[in-house]
């Protein structure tokens, strides 16, 4: 499997080999033997028939992170001892105080930007810190290093645990405004701005009117935090009195829009999901941190039958771990477990959770028209994957199961068993991005 | 951190860096900038006094599995989309009826073996199949590479989905007898028999009571599985009406001692724990796998109010994941599922559950006088953790979270985000077993 480079346009490169992915119709379309012409744009314009080609290497679409906290990747895997506002006050709010700092904030930020490349992540989306300069650092790393971002400068005006971390209404309005656009004004090919209200219980009305504001007014993404654990909930009712809902403090104030994406939701009644499907508003599932924070189960499938878009978020550092990988098990086994209560669950399958990685996260991004798929005229967004890796996380046999060797024999054991090790080369809009450039 | 090999006796070797074990009193241990003698034999006989040494690398005891089926590790992380009993017709007794192979079961045996070595399992508790030369020869390949291990040949004589993977119950008792014999009399160090019948289901009353009666004439360890899915536990009652439980069927045919050890337990009542007790039997949690095949939930920390022994395994391939490490995550995360179900549910702490990865699981397999910790007497078994390798699963930041430097804050991100990368030596019985010896 290789690429063949220098062709005539409009096909700049045609890549070759067995392509796996998701649509709308089926969530785990197969393409053997298949060519996939990409342009001098990194667009994929159409694929091609191709003549047979070994099993091994498969190409799938980047994986998509809907949610994860750049700030908080210096202490992931540590300190889950604690339910959500707890945890908070006593490791993230400390820690994010911290990036005040540039030269602390490039050296993790540079980290995680590379960490989520290597795993395969071709498009984050980021809650970085308050800090605006700090905020814009995070930007830059991702352009320099091609991943496509949605990069959150974060925004709270409570916070009465730890009292210096937290901003005046006007200055994060002022600094909201700064951050958008100075990161719109330098014109990063894939990285955008994202109107980040931390989430209802450190946000004064206030605040959030001016976000509202702000994201109406520059046609923006949102991003923040939704109906994570119960005790959340309680003291959004206390903090809003006059709102009907969670859901709705955010609608009232113009953050529910078909460009937001709000993590978690576990806790959503139906006639909030109706408020996301009428609004085109999206969820981001963070499995991993709901069970590590005990915060709740999202059932996705009720999710999915009210036709809410959804999208998969590893939430670094509530979730200990910063691949997407990960995100598809945890979200199989929230699945499974809710079965365990509940015969009468229909537990997803891992197709579908494949796409819910990719394609679905790209429609909760708003960014289905870039990336999610191989569909003909998307970026060319890709992972090429090889199962059967020197050294890597698992051996031969499970591949070949039964030696009825088909391509998604080896999509199975990767999802369930691979790890970076597996993932050979990484492509953002039709540039190769891992292994990383020797100059970066 | 380096050995000091050719000392005098008694003291053959002294291991000299940070130390990580369990304890009956506490569950993690450290040993900051101590020095770990091991003798000719392989024996810890004391700990000694060292001057200061510098943070990195650790030792930890190895970790113990206790349920694994090597047979089923040519299909692990695919397959799980079934429940039990289906399951097994489906993927598992087609399998295991290849074993008959030598040639095959030498190929997948000494993958299994050498990938469990790799991630760290000094002991594992294994089934293999009803061949008896292929689990001789299982049983081979872990003593060539020098792993503990309780090698079971598989007894059954009901079988309704599979009519040729089965025996009759003299068949088996000759065969186990034969099996047992032959495993005993080549005098292998470190692996030993296990009786096996599969589980009540697959076995006869007369299979049953032969198996007893061959594992109490022997003095010999005995392994099955008990009421993992509740349609088992309702086949169970109907297949045996005169038994007043599961756990009954077994002790009533000398199955329940206290060199036995049962897979799962999920849903167990609270007088069937109460038979374990008395009998000083344990239970092998098997966390991946009850949430992969939708099984149900082991409340542990019921289990050990009660008393029980218990271990964890990764029973590949009801678990997709023949790493001792997801074991761990798994376990804490079936304990978080059940806070969020109950909040009155008392989680496993981290420590508590890296002890039953290790100590635990040598007192399941009632082996705690050979392995578990780094008590005076025991074997050296123990692993050298790098958390900063190169190239590695996780970043540095994460290992010096909060500029803190404190041994255990190496410990946590390993056992959350670490994996065979991290893994730089396994000992066994004071024997360097990973990098595997070249002449293998
Ligand atoms: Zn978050
Ligand atoms: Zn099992």
């Amino acid at each position: 499997m290789t690429s063949c480079a220098e062709r005539s346009a409009p096909v700049a490169r045609v890549f070759r080999g067995t392509f796996m992915h998701s649509s709308g119709s089926a969530p785990l379309h197969i393409l053997e033997d298949a060519l996939l012409g990409v342009n001098e744009q990194g667009k994929v314009p159409v694929p091609h028939a191709a003549e047979r080609w070994t099993f091994g290497l498969f190409f799938m679409p980047g994986l998509i992170d809907t949610h994860i906290h750049a700030s908080q990747y210096s202490y992931t895997g540590t300190a889950l001892d604690m339910p959500l506002l707890q945890w908070l006050n006593t490791y993230t709010f400390p820690t994010e105080a911290n990036y005040k700092d540039l030269n602390f904030s490039k050296d993790v930020y540079t980290k995680v930007v590379k960490r989520t490349l290597k795993n395969g992540t071709t498009t984050a989306c980021y809650f970085a810190t308050i800090h605006t300069d700090s905020s814009l650092l995070l930007a830059e790393i991702a352009d320099k290093f091609g991943q496509r971002a949605l990069v959150g400068k974060v925004c709270m005006d409570v916070n009465k645990a730890v009292k210096h971390y937290k901003e005046t209404p006007e200055q994060s309005k002022k600094e909201t405004n700064r951050f958008v656009h100075e990161l719109l004004r330098r014109n990063y090919p894939l990285v955008m701005p994202i109107v980040t209200p931390r989430f209802a219980v450190s946000c004064s009305p206030q605040l959030l009117s001016h976000l509202g504001d702000i994201a109406k007014n520059n046609n923006l993404h949102i991003q923040s935090h939704i109906s994570e654990n119960k005790e959340e909930v309680n003291l959004v009712k206390e903090l809003f009195p006059s709102c009907q809902s969670y859901t709705e403090v955010y609608r009232k104030h113009n953050l529910l829009t078909d460009k937001t994406v709000m993590a978690h939701g576990c806790h959503l009644t139906d006639s909030e999901l109706k408020l996301f499907r009428d609004a085109g508003a999206a969820i981001s599932h963070c499995p991993n941190s709901n069970i590590s924070l005990c915060s709740g189960m999202l059932d996705v499938r009720r999710v999915l039958k009210s036709k809410v878009k959804l999208g998969l978020g590893t939430d670094v550092a509530g979730g200990y771990s910063p691949s997407m990988l990960d995100a598809i098990r945890r979200a199989l086994d929230t699945s499974k477990a809710l079965k365990i209560k509940d015969p009468q669950h229909e537990t997803l399958s891992f197709e579908e959770v494949f796409r819910l990685a990719t394609l679905g996260g790209s429609q909760a991004l708003c960014l289905e028209k870039k990336t999610g798929s191989f569909e003909v005229g998307k970026d060319f967004d890709a992972l090429l994957i090889n199962p059967l890796v020197q050294d890597g996380p698992f051996d031969l046999e499970q591949v070949f199961f039964g030696g009825n060797i088909k391509a998604e024999h080896a999509l199975h054991p990767f999802d369930s068993a691979g790890d970076d090790r597996n993932i050979r080369e990484v492509y953002i809009s039709g540039k190769r991005v891992v292994p990383f450039q020797k100059s970066l």
